[in-house]
């Protein structure tokens, strides 16, 4: 079976949706009995979700072991099926098109806001600031009430801003930095206190950690968030593991959401099974929680109902949907949302970067020579196959991955379309932009792990530590 | 529909059980749509769980809206239906016999064991002391692994306690005393410390309450514990809502059970179905961490894998037979367990006294002549119609909820045996009966409301201080 559930599902009957669902879950069951490597069986329930939210889209209905759909309505008759329908939610991203997801359905479908120029205008406005490169290339793209939090903004109404990340693993990519570095520059140019979740314990979770081994990496994980400059004095990050049992105010938030959000709703976000383990269940509600400043009374000085704005992967939308949902019923506001683009993989826009395979990946401690190697042999390139052809037909930078990582990574406007001319008329080669990007991303890397290294334990352990940030509101 | 839902079911067929099902479902949305009085949506509620119950024990399957039963297999066809099975859940308590629930099927069916003379006469070995007359009169009739907590003690290793309450209201009634008295006598024999959940966050999720109200009736109730009379070096009271956020063991403990029971299993032990919140979904893992010391770092001094005792009524026995499946999957040892009956309501022992009703209840707060007045007019009687009949056939013990009670709360044999009898005979009047239950509650209450008058606010808060307790394990 294709990698890609989403390519050749399209023309299948329920029923055959149906028997895929089935062997597939077979297939799951016999990997685990066989004790079969993990990634293998990762792959293979990343698929058996695919195909049953397939399934759940043909006929409306969640699969459901030994029932076969024939007496179920469809939904989805003929009228509604998109050809190139990208398939995203928190675990996994897919698409089948080399520019990668189509972010303009996306955001249809999400039923988010666009970021336009005059929202990117008003921001600079506001913070007399030139708003950020992410900003202005549209890799932050899509937002919910960021215009609301301008007004307030503009009527010295201020705000705090809630981002996190999953701490699966020790090594974190250069892809995990795209959420700290904007929320670093939203801090600055906002003057604002930010709050950094480490969700350790969805890590236990979903995966095969101790508790123990999560909340070290989560430690871990903070150094190299620590080393993207945040300032202590603004910047509280927690594991969820340790600052449930240290908050006041976190778990009573949290119950709030988790009384107000069924397993019928959770299921229809989520994709959540029977068989799921009351943990999977009940952990939006721990990602929602962190969007209440009630959770940290610490911080706020037991001020409630400050305005939150959360920048995140538009993969975490689901989660913040649902908390939007919930907020109005338990009496807080709803945090507003700025969505980011996936970082793409070396092999192509058509998965995210992901750090458990580490070819598509280019890590945070990798040496210079490794970042070359990586992307010469692996970044997917939109060149033509021959000098000959490339000098007359040009480059694609629509796919090519050494382009979008430029821009991603390479400040100068001016430059970044130098390159883009170039690339595409045929003067600019594969390996001579690649040359640039390595360029590009080397001292960025080798500065980010001289930072690293003077981020001590003890300075986690001050970034760890509930306390009033400096700020009033 | 009659009140008692397993009366009649069993002629049923699974597709009357499955309209059954849908038009109470009917009802309980219509009732919530009116905004009716909430008790009587609490009892459409649990009707409705009721009749899932037995639908699901008809058909073996989950009973789904829109989805009739005629497909599935039937596993009780004809050789399994007990004619007067007792419903038993967390939440209900309900039986066709006015002797109560037969606790001799309840040992069989929740596959625990009898607490027999052996096992009684060992206790009093072990501790040198009388057993307790909830143990002398079967009140606390079934256990699990006690011998195992005997054997390990004879070897000079102690164990802690653990019991709880839910605090629904500020009003305790007298049934509710009987885990405490209970758990201080065990305390007291075996010189062991207790700890005493107060769980408000399911309170929470379960009732029309605030997190605020749910945690001052946590505080309510606390006092009438405290009242009971416990050594304050060697009891922890706490609740959810409070020490979540206090304790660096507690919420670790949860996130491991609820990574070890899926939705599957909590539907299957607990009833609970796709509308269910997700907080009432991930609770039992909260109702089940006190069982491991760990939750407790700063009682036990960080030690870890103390053994549990758990004394509590049997309907909470599934919480613990989950717990018990969980235990030795996340390295800790099983709680055992020494389960009572419930405390009758005083119209007859067909269920549990419920502090929601009133007139079902003897509150700790009742005056004397409360007391007086509800035995007199509620107590359900074994006696004959009129004295001569009386006189001439006698009293039934089996049924009368007054010598029930004094089976509880007169501790004096030899006038018990008495007492059964003279009733039995027809030589004492239901008057006479009556009145002897009224002087022994009178002065119990008064006394009980003296004590609980000395518990301040500040003892109260030095109970629910995590401290380290005065023992060494």
């Amino acid at each position: 079976m294709a990698d890609n559930p989403n390519c050749d599902l399209k023309s299948l009957s329920p029923l055959q949706l149906f028997q895929r669902v089935t062997e597939q879950g077979e297939k799951v069951r016999a990997l685990k009995a066989g004790k079969a490597p993990k990634d293998e069986i990762d792959a293979a329930v990343r698929m058996l979700l695919s195909l049953k939210l397939s399934y759940k889209a043909a006929t409306g209905q969640d699969y459901q072991a030994g029932l076969p759909p024939k007496d179920l309505v469809l939904i989805n008759n003929g009228t509604n099926k998109e050809e190139d329908e990208d398939f995203v939610d928190p675990w996994t991203v897919q698409t089948s098109n080399a520019k990668g997801v189509d972010y303009d359905k996306l955001i249809v479908r999400f039923g988010s806001s666009k970021i336009d120029t005059d929202l990117i205008n008003r921001i600079e406005r506001a913070t007399g600031q030139k708003p950020h490169r992410f900003l202005r290339r549209g890799i932050f793209f899509s937002h919910r009430d960021m215009d609301q939090i301008l007004d307030a903004y503009e009527n010295k109404k201020s705000f705090y801003l809630y981002t996190g990340r999953g701490p699966s693993s020790q090594a974190m990519h250069v892809g995990h930095l795209i959420q700290f570095i904007f929320a670093k520059w939203l801090q600055e140019v906002f003057d604002v206190p930010l709050v950094i979740q480490l969700t350790d314990d969805e890590k236990y979770l979903w995966k095969d950690l101790t508790t123990e081994k999560a909340y070290e990496y989560a430690r871990e994980n903070a150094k190299d968030i620590i080393a993207c400059g945040f300032d202590i004095n603004k910047t509280f990050i927690f594991s969820d593991l340790d600052y449930l049992g240290t908050s006041t105010g976190f778990y009573k938030n949290i119950v709030k959401v988790q009384k107000h959000v069924t397993f019928n709703q959770v299921k229809g976000i989520f994709g959540f099974t029977d068989s799921d383990c009351i943990g999977k269940i009940s952990f939006p509600a721990i990602q929602a929680a962190p969007s209440f400043s009630s959770s940290f009374p610490q911080i706020f000085n037991g001020k409630e109902n400050i305005q939150c704005l959360i920048p995140c992967a538009i993969d975490q939308d689901p989660y913040f949907r649902m908390t939007r949902d919930v907020a109005p019923r338990i009496g807080q506001p709803k945090p507003a949302l700025l969505h980011s683009v996936f970082f793409p993989a070396l092999q192509g826009a058509q998965t995210k970067m992901s750090a458990s395979d580490p070819n598509s990946s280019i890590f945070l401690t990798d040496t210079p020579k490794q970042i070359k190697t990586k992307i010469n042999k692996h970044a997917f390139s939109g060149g033509r196959d021959t000098i000959e052809e490339h000098r007359k037909y040009g480059g694609n930078c629509d796919v090519d991955v050494s382009f979008m990582y430029l821009t991603f990574f390479l400040e100068d406007d001016d430059r970044l379309e130098q390159l883009k001319q170039a690339y595409t008329s045929g003067e600019l080669l594969t390996g001579e932009l690649k040359k640039v990007l390595i360029e590009t991303l080397q001292p960025l890397i080798a500065a980010h792990q001289e930072r690293r290294k003077q981020v001590t334990d003890e300075v986690v352990k001050q970034f760890m530590t509930p306390r009033k940030l400096a700020f009033e509101f």
